[in-house]
């Protein structure tokens, strides 16, 4: 039986909830203390179609996996619901300008460029989820500056007519160094999602890391990729160990020819900028002080399933349950490096989480740095393999990476913006500018395959040097610079220091 | 008997001086030269009520305790005392206007939006006495920076399900490693005063440090705690020693359980930017040049007892008189932590005073770690317990100091500025903020208890490196940058250089 | 037979194309496809006189050698051609009018005055091939900066009435120790082109190093020299060796004094800045993704020949065809500089190309700081003539290289920009002030000839140290500073961080 | 017989000029040549009263020295002589409104103050001398800097009631650790030029050193002083040595107390700020690339009679015409500290002349630093005394080299600073400023006389580093930085980079 819109629209508040997505009712009523994003933001679509808020930040199975099948209320007519106009906000059309005069994909150059245009068409919300970073954001951008501490050392006179920038991952033969890595909610930029970027991989032969928290379903980012291309999974790890393990069986069915564990995430960060700009202010009619439903951003709600008690005792179970290489990703010390070889996993990925969990947790490629000589000096180098990701937006950053040991990088918000700003197009382009850069810099720095890459091509004295840290905005902000005395008649104006209050 | 306002308003000039306070009349002629803040800002109330400039700057007990009682000229019927209408000043309509609008505290997110908020919503004055600080800024800006050339080196795979960051402050058991330190005058924030801080203190269970420069009454504070609740004593040594001991014996008595000498201030520092905020033009009919009264801001109106010639030799005299333990607050050099231990004090704090004394004195965190490895080395690093303060915003900051061997730090300014903007929600806010800062911290640097906290989870290499200062701001505006030669019509405009003289 | 225009206009497409290029004409239909700055620029004159846009980037032999005699359609009448009225463009109209304004060349005072004109008064696309540089431009400004790193420590009370800081270079005495480095297409900054430069060099008695990539040809250069001026060749290595070897015997029979081959180059660089100026929007009928012709700019346009298989193994080919000094251009470590001796040349030129090739590469002032103490520890520290380029400015500049042990130094867009703003009279000066500096500061530190500048007048402790980068713009763009809470009325104008999207 | 206007003004051209100065006629036409501030100025006043462009910049006994007897025509009527009229300039009138509103003495609380002041109120060519440096000023501003590098270790628990920070120089006792140092062209601040600094002195008995280039007259300067108040001359050495040895017999015989030779100016630096402060644009008549007279301010006017020939022969030449103590002014590097010990010299001043000579020249207090450990590893410490100048601001800054072994500190701009803004009034309150700022601070840091100051009391590691140098304006302000795609519409005006060209 169908419903009709006048049926759904008398379920509209706490004590008895319907919504509609994708054409079908749910009674969520008795889920709503239980969601995630708390029941605030469902409240708001009591009665009425949620599709729309729905789509990017749930996968297409997630009312079939979470809310038990006598909620499923079944298909609604959907001519029979009443559409609300929504007036388009000032921002929305501001947005919609920009968005009309974006600049065309030739002329963005090198992957920041597709950051600015995102930025410009992107809406805020997404924005601000892709952009944020954990407490003041330090870490985020120290991960890009700390390759501006690292400088070359070209050799010259090298044959470079033929340079050859391939290399293997985990046994797999790529055509690039980098990867991409995993970053959730990709609806949230396109309206494809990540199979998006599952098709840019194919087309660049680069591996694709499936993330745990994806738009969309497993199986269709699975189902989106072509012949032999290869994929990994991103992994969170659950608290439940049974649904973990039906994930891991399910992936390495599926042909995943790696399993990243994220061990940087035993609780999702508090990104500010997120949190800031998803506030709503409630309405003049709120009292100052008084409790308010404060989203904490889409990481927090979609998250709360990650156990914080996974250990390295828990290594050996996952070697028992699949074959696929395990990789720690998120290793932030040398030491937990040398641990990860004794658990037996196959690779390390040195990485803080693109700076959104632990505000000054140093770069991956400072922890390189550290890692490698160590290593050596055991004589550990070749027993696993060293990723490194976080900041990497030039090839000169990823040769850096190579010189410095690791066997490729993972990049993931450049290519979520280019995918963001231009879709499939743009993460091509993307990609292939990464490529053009990279022959041009092996060539530039005179080697011509990336065996050939070693330390002795790379100066990294400044690189453990932090003491240009960067600007610290916040802090700054509240900040009243000295001043000189003021001229007496225009006193109470100098006087007010910085302008705006 | 009763005074009305007409008998009381024909004691108006400097010869014959009555002034109103909270309905009493005060006979204040012959005490005028020897008010610290000195006799301009009396005879501005002279013959009238001065209670609002008189309340936030005064204990209660002030008139009480300084002023002769025969000068105590009895209650005034307040009928009958003349309110002046003040205009309101188009400063203060602006700061109404920024109050009305101001942020709900459901938007501050960490400790530096109050700070923001606060800054808009404070009287100038107010602010400019919080805010400021010695000189230039320099330290007080670097108390901050310091911990920002900290980096981490988290540990991953440590079941984190449960952190616990309580600790015991001399044995004291608390439930945050931050106690809420002594910072003078809290009435300029808040009506209420210091007594907000106290409840705040207890409902988050922390200690709170009482200080000498309150606004409210050292009694008035003590009784605001609750049940078991734990308050030490900040103390400024008189000159006159038996005051001091009357006032160490009276804590004693009313149960604190620990002293906390100033050291760092034989004379309270000159702050330029509370002293320009107070500067009145006294108009055009004075001479360039001739002698103003120049008010020096109001730390150094209500400081001049302080006895700059405290030395080591008076520590066995303080022994002598108390049980509680004795700490020394405003350590800055290890040297002077050996020479503690041998005075056997149970413990220091490293501390600048807020960069609010000799500019150019260094971090406490950075004091700290030059302390530390010194202490281990000597086998002293358990004979005291050693405490921090200064520019602490973040629960990062505490768990470096931890890691660096401190057994916890003290916060003022944030809680003062919180209290200024929201009152009790803003402090209780405030410190709910930073302990789910530090349980998400604790988590991600992968430790479950500040005994796990160790200086191999943080990298301080760049910590001595001073390389880069902050902002001179006074240098800067004065100095014209070089400018390239001007084109020939626009030459006037652009030799000006820097635009506005 | 002459050719009239109503002839050569009906030749206007892409399967039938003729141009018209200083009064001749010529069928360029077949070269379409190979035009190393691709089809559609020429396209854009077809049937047209192509001149104005010809000549600054094409040497005048250019068609001569490159296409085919039959091609050569002969003499055209010019009155019978119609000029297009091209409509001043208002980016032209404001550089006129900065032209009419710009500042007498007497306000000039250093250096960087030039480049400050030059900005103004170039065309847009000759400022951008001139001043881009590769990348985000760090190597560019590190050039500059790094001789910021290094701070003098001079003399007193040396008697210098008489300085003198004349040289030897390759044998030739010279005024200077600077030379003119070898830039390309001097025409898009000068009508007259190289030629400009060969006479102030005569002037001043310095030497002249002549590009490859000349506006000019090679001969015209050459016949421009007077008397005894000496001249050296920069070369690019042509993948067709015959006519690398005709290009090096017919400068031996010239009478160049100096073969300086460039090995920082295997493929010029990308050079966004370029690239971006050049952009030209097709209009509002491309799609967005469709693939047009993205121009990468003058540079690699015209550079197409160069050969990237060139290696340490045709360095003897070199010393088999002439008996000029052989330098390599380019260098970039003391490795090299090592091979360099071993491959018996006679000199080296420590560079990078002005930061147009590889960013992060080190400056040659760096270079040469980690050069000398090698070769003075091998005792090779006179078995070749070390040089530098890159980013001198100053005389000081001039004085630490040869303090740190250079023989002289190059000096390239400085002297561009110096003729693009005033011609001769700008290079002279430039150079005139380069001298007046010379004498001023080996006074000022002490020495009376460039034999007694050495490495204890200097302090280069700091030149190794990079903890502080360049400002990389692009990333700065695109970051959103963490803001504090917005009033709430002004909340969406707060919200949106930096201003323009 | 007393000339008249009439008859001086026939004499108005470069072949026949008379000027009247202070109401008396010369002839200047056989001088014109050899004027070291060229011809063109007084060209200028040719036939007319030069007295007020005259009067700052020469000594009043120039005219007497410099010019044949036979040339002065005696008086003139000056009744009779035509004042012109010279309308206000709109930046003449500018600056009046600023002197009207000029804040009170009482708000500057600190040197930097009086800085800003005297920018607002000077004449702009007066401040172009005064404030000007050599080449970019990296020196003048690292000067200031370099004490930013030193932080202090202050001892507590000092018993600092009785501070006493008086010390001796040279043998003589002054209140405090500074002393005025030489600085040129008093009248250009102020009327009464340098007698206004010998009347402060005085009141604050500390030293003044008597410039060579003064505008008062040295016997001018002498007579101001009162009572025993000791003063030092600062001396230029003339290429004709017995100028300069009636100059120096005559400074001792009128009392003086310390010869000062000035070491590091050999040849006046070139100052382009100063320059370009005085370039005066001759009209659009000219042609551009025309010679035309270019004023390289009044440092180089009047400093042609400087021997660049003096060396450390000379020393013993100075002994021997003087009892007066030897002092080297302007020593550079430690080397050069045991030369002079070596040469008998009772002391130096480690200065780079304000920055105003060679740029890059480390500051005094960074030699200091190199020096003093030097010396007590020789048992040499004793031998001289030591004083640094430049960049000091501050009484920190003052500590801090007596800390490091300085005996005292040349103080200069700040208090012609001081006096260009509020004449006597406020060179007094800019020394008191000082003084209460020594008091504070001693007690901050734990010392109570100028013997306990030092190095353990102060952190030195930083003061080496120069990675981070002051910005370099004239090279930020060329350079373009990298842009974003521009939006297709807004194309043209963003392209444009940075706003103004």
């Amino acid at each position: 039986m169908t419903l009709t819109g006048v049926e759904v629209v008398k379920h509209n508040n706490s004590k008895d909830c319907w919504v509609i997505v994708h054409g079908r009712a749910y009674d969520v009523t008795d889920f709503l203390p239980e969601h995630p994003g708390g029941p605030k933001i469902i409240l708001k679509y009591a009665g009425k179609d949620a599709t729309e808020e729905f789509e990017p930040i749930h996968p297409p199975d997630t009312l079939e996996k979470y809310l038990d099948k006598s909620k499923h209320l079944g298909p609604v007519d959907m001519t029979t619901v009443i559409t609300e106009k929504t007036e388009e906000s000032p921002d929305e059309k501001e947005r919609q300008r920009r968005i009309a005069e974006m600049p065309l994909l030739e002329q963005c150059y090198n992957l920041l460029d597709f950051e600015a245009v995102a930025r410009r068409v992107m809406k805020k919300g997404a924005w601000g989820y892709y952009s944020s970073a954990a407490d003041d954001e330090i870490t985020l951008r120290e991960n890009h500056a700390a390759f501006h501490r690292i400088w070359f050392r070209p050799k010259i006179l090298v044959d470079v007519e033929k340079v050859n920038f391939s290399t293997t991952m985990l046994g797999t033969k790529v055509d690039a160094p980098f990867y991409v890595t995993a970053t959730a909610l990709g609806k949230l930029g396109h309206v494809e999602g990540e199979v998006v970027l599952t098709r840019a991989a194919r087309k660049h032969n680069v591996i694709q890391m499936i993330p745990t928290l994806a738009s969309c379903s497993f199986d269709e980012i699975i189902d989106a990729a072509e012949g032999d291309q290869v994929q990994w999974l991103q992994l969170y790890v659950n608290k439940d160990r049974a649904i973990t393990q039906r994930i891991v069986e399910h992936a390495e069915k599926r042909g995943c020819k790696g399993l990243f564990i994220t061990v940087d995430a035993p609780q999702l960060g508090r990104r500010e900028k997120d949190m800031r700009s998803k506030f709503m202010d409630p309405g003049s009619n709120v009292q100052n002080g008084q409790q308010t439903d404060n989203s904490q951003g889409a990481a927090r709600a979609i998250s709360s399933f990650i156990d914080p008690g996974l250990s390295w005792a828990d290594i050996s179970w996952f070697r028992s349950i699949t074959k696929m290489p395990i990789m720690l990703k998120g290793v932030q010390r040398v030491e937990d490096v040398l641990k990860a070889i004794e658990a037996g996993v196959q690779g390390v990925v040195l990485s803080n989480h693109g700076g959104r969990q632990l505000d000054f947790a140093r770069s991956g490629i400072e922890v390189l740095a550290e890692t490698m000589p160590v290593l050596r000096e055991l004589g550990l180098e070749d027993k696993i393999e060293i990723y490194i990701d976080g900041g990497i937006r030039r090839a000169t950053d990823i040769i850096k990476a190579l010189c410095l040991g690791a066997k490729g990088v993972g990049i993931g918000r450049p290519f979520l913006y280019a995918m963001s700003a231009y879709g499939f197009d743009g993460v091509d382009r993307a990609m292939q500018l990464l490529k053009d850069e990279m022959e041009m810099n092996m060539r530039l720095i005179g080697a011509t395959s990336v065996g050939e890459l070693n330390q002795s091509l790379v100066d990294t004295r400044s690189l453990f040097n932090h003491s240009s840290t960067p600007a610290d905005n916040l802090a700054y902000a509240v900040y009243d610079p000295l001043v000189n005395p003021a001229q007496r008649a225009g006193m109470a104006a100098e006087m007010k220091g910085k302008a705006k209050l």
